[in-house]
């Protein structure tokens, strides 16, 4: 096929928080003139004294990073010759790719046809259907009204419950019912369909077969513009709540035969949808089988693309870029060295005991961040910082590579003790409880986790940082002439 | 070999600042107990409040952590079965290490007689000739007085100005003159003898042939205690400032031959020094031949050893406490992937203006750093963290990894700009302008640099972060209402 280069020279950034930050980086480091968009609520970000523009859109909150027509028009105030969008907002939405498009702006993503299409659950699970990939059992979009609920109901007495019910343009664990009687389903049908309407724009629900307790796996792929397509390994994402990650592992503990035919599933399923640019394939895999089924394709970069990173080497943001300028693969698949292991874990401003309640309105009175070898942190907060009550609470995203599972982890906890958060209660004495779990440290893990360990809810809060502090200040204090009297 | 396998379970960490935080790390990462001592200036230091134990052994500064006889103590108080020295300060002290092993406590590093040997560079010459290691031609220890000054000069007639005047006692850079003329080395020896005196309490020189421009390059190697001995292969360190590194870079950019021919040497040097533990073998190379002469061997960690981890993914602390337990050498050469680049920064509060005066006294007001892809810090401080006027200005390391070398400097001046310092002066701005010097791009630079290109020091000072942030603040304050009013 003929070359298709087109040079980026400056990027909008239509994105917040830590993405935009991450997504900045990797433009800087690439010479290419760099724009972000906030909304008011977002004035003080690290990250807007970096760019070469910063534009303010709006009062927000989220609405104005949602505003299609106003981000084109930054886009074109600036003179930016390319838009990525990172992860949630817009970076799903089809239109926005096709008004860049339409505007002459390159889009850092898939063309538009394919985020519609791997965007619609039903209408991807027909392209993999002609992939011949292995997906769940399930039902197309079901008819409206009472005719759905039959066909649910036959399909339900069909494959046995508890059965998936699932919003037809949801994602990233979103719009997800578990069902587990046909009384059930009569009553939550109507609730999915009213959730899915307000939540996507779209009332369509769909039923599937529930694989109880699967491991949640991903492979990250790569493909040009001119038919190359390669994996970067997978990614374990089975430590959730409620559907949403919390914790994800490269690469995934699996068989090399498994993820061998994961990967070849994951490439072919790309290929079928004629997919561009960086994106993951989703799959569950049974914890006793090692079976998997297609769940879903993420059209984006993801949270959790931290992890391949750290295990390649390969920078995904730039290569996603270069996908965009039309440049072909460069990387070739044997010259990827996926040694070690490396974990994520999310540091939020949250309350885990409470229901993940978020810390939203406290400020950083102290702030103090883990550091040396094998720790990355993409993250915008510093002592001073407020978190926001508009938006996610995720302070900082911590990346551990290690070279094997019991280093790694080890390395995870020993970082996890670095932090020095004072004001909002964080995510980090939970994960330290994770970290000394032994079913975790064994490697057994899948989605069902935290629900069958309610034990680690029970960590202590600062106990030990405090009762040192005090101690080091008596020290430091009282005795502090002798160094004999200790 | 009988194996000599001993347990550590708690290790005092004999040293301060951003190295005993770096050790600490990796102590907690091995789950053994660990114990920092500290001198008063360094009561609020970071990394007192992660370890178990922390001992304040006087009031310093900088006398405490060079008192054999209380470190002893304080290992034998906390019940600490072993130590480790760090760098600087007694890590290179042979008594020390006798101390350690008399007392029944391990010492984290090589065994007395070996640091002794190669402590005395004469000695070391000596060794380093039995083991056929080129070396540059010098003398032995000069005689005392007079008869001294006529073997200098003899030698200057035969290999020619200038030479090198060095302290027997040095290293580290230090305790080292260029000599030009025989009246210059008649003006320069006395003072070199009284400087040695007073500096390393042996006032032995000797003279050496002077290598002009010379690249300096060091292989990093582990030994255990049955004669396994591997490299980590090679860094280069020439771009420095009187003799002390400024900026390190693993692997050099040599041939392979060359590079290889120097593996093979640094292997046979320790071999026959009877070397255990981690140590680095340093060169000196001809810029144009890549002719290469034994330099010195430092028995201890080096600052940038953080380059060879970035590199190799190898922890070399975490190996020097296996070595010192008595377990083999568990990493295979051929397994160790020598792939992209790595580069280290010192980042310290100085003015590199004002010929790197430090800023000890000044407080960080305001202190933010980069993160992302390719960046470690190791450092300790923090937002309202005081620099000590007791000891040096470093205030974090900074290494960037990378998959060439052109990424790897991109990576590391986006990181640079990363920085937000308010309160003293750094070296950040000094560091970004040696990231745009087109010979440094090149590759072109040996260890006359510096002085090569003075031009760097004409860089300007946070001009472009204040415009940024003022015109961020107009634009968030003023026009905040109308998003088009841009």
């Amino acid at each position: 096929m003929a070359d298709k280069k087109k040079k980026i020279g400056k990027v909008l950034i239509a994105n917040r928080g830590e993405i935009a930050l991450r997504i900045l980086r990797t433009v800087k480091e690439l010479s290419m003139d760099s724009v972000v968009i906030y909304e008011k609520p977002d004035s003080e970000a690290y990250y807007i004294r970096l760019a070469d523009d910063a534009i303010m859109i709006g009062d927000g909150p989220r609405k104005d990073y949602l505003d299609i027509e106003k981000i084109i028009w930054a886009a074109r105030k600036t003179g930016s010759d390319a838009i990525h969008p990172g992860y949630g907002f817009l970076s799903e939405i089809p239109d926005f790719s096709a008004e860049c498009e339409r505007a002459g702006i390159i889009f850092i993503g898939p063309p538009p046809d394919v985020i519609r299409n791997l965007g619609n659950k039903v209408i991807a699970r027909e392209i993999m259907e002609k992939a011949d990939i292995p997906f769940i059992p399930g039902t197309k979009d079901l008819f409206r009204g009472d005719a759905g609920l039959r066909e649910a109901i036959a399909f339900g007495r069909k494959v046995g419950y508890p059965i998936m019910l699932k919003a037809s343009s949801g994602g990233g664990g979103r719009g997800i019912r578990k069902v587990t009687s046909e009384a059930d389903l009569e009553f939550q049908l109507p609730q999915a369909r009213a959730e899915a309407l307000s939540a996507f724009g779209d009332e369509s629900v769909y039923v599937e077969k529930c694989i109880e307790a699967p491991r949640h796996v991903e492979i990250q792929i790569l493909a040009d513009q001119y038919g190359n397509i390669i994996h970067l390994g997978s990614r374990d994402c089975s430590i959730q709540r409620r559907h949403q990650k919390l914790l994800e592992i490269a690469p995934a503990d699996l068989p090399p035969d498994v993820l061998n035919a994961m990967y070849d599933a994951a490439i072919e399923a790309a290929r079928v949808a004629g997919y561009v640019n960086a994106g993951t394939v989703e799959f569950l895999v049974d914890s006793k089988t090692n079976e998997f089924w297609f769940m879903e394709m993420n059209t984006r970069l993801q949270v959790e693309h931290t992890v391949t990173e750290e295990l390649t080497g390969v920078d995904i943001v730039r290569e996603q870029i270069r996908i965009a300028e039309g440049e072909r693969l460069r990387i070739p698949e044997e010259r990827i060295h996926l040694l070690g292991k490396a974990v994520q874990v999310r540091i939020n401003a949250e309350d885990p005991k409470n229901n993940f309640m978020p810390e939203g309105g406290k400020r950083l009175e102290v702030y103090q961040s883990p550091g040396g070898p094998g720790v990355r942190l993409d993250g915008l907060v510093y002592q001073g910082y407020k978190i926001p009550t508009e938006y996610d609470s995720l302070m900082v995203k911590m990346t551990i590579r290690g070279f094997n599972w019991e280093q790694t982890i080890q390395r995870l906890k020993r970082a996890l003790q670095g932090f020095l958060i004072v004001g909002p209660k964080s995510t980090t004495a939970f994960y330290l409880a994770i970290c000394d779990e032994p079913d975790f440290l064994a490697g057994k893990f899948d989605t069902s986790y935290l629900e069958t360990h309610p034990e680690i809810f029970k960590y202590p809060e600062g106990e030990r940082e405090i009762a040192k502090l005090s101690r080091l200040i008596a020290e430091t204090h009282a005795k502090k002439m002798n160094p004999y009297a200790y």
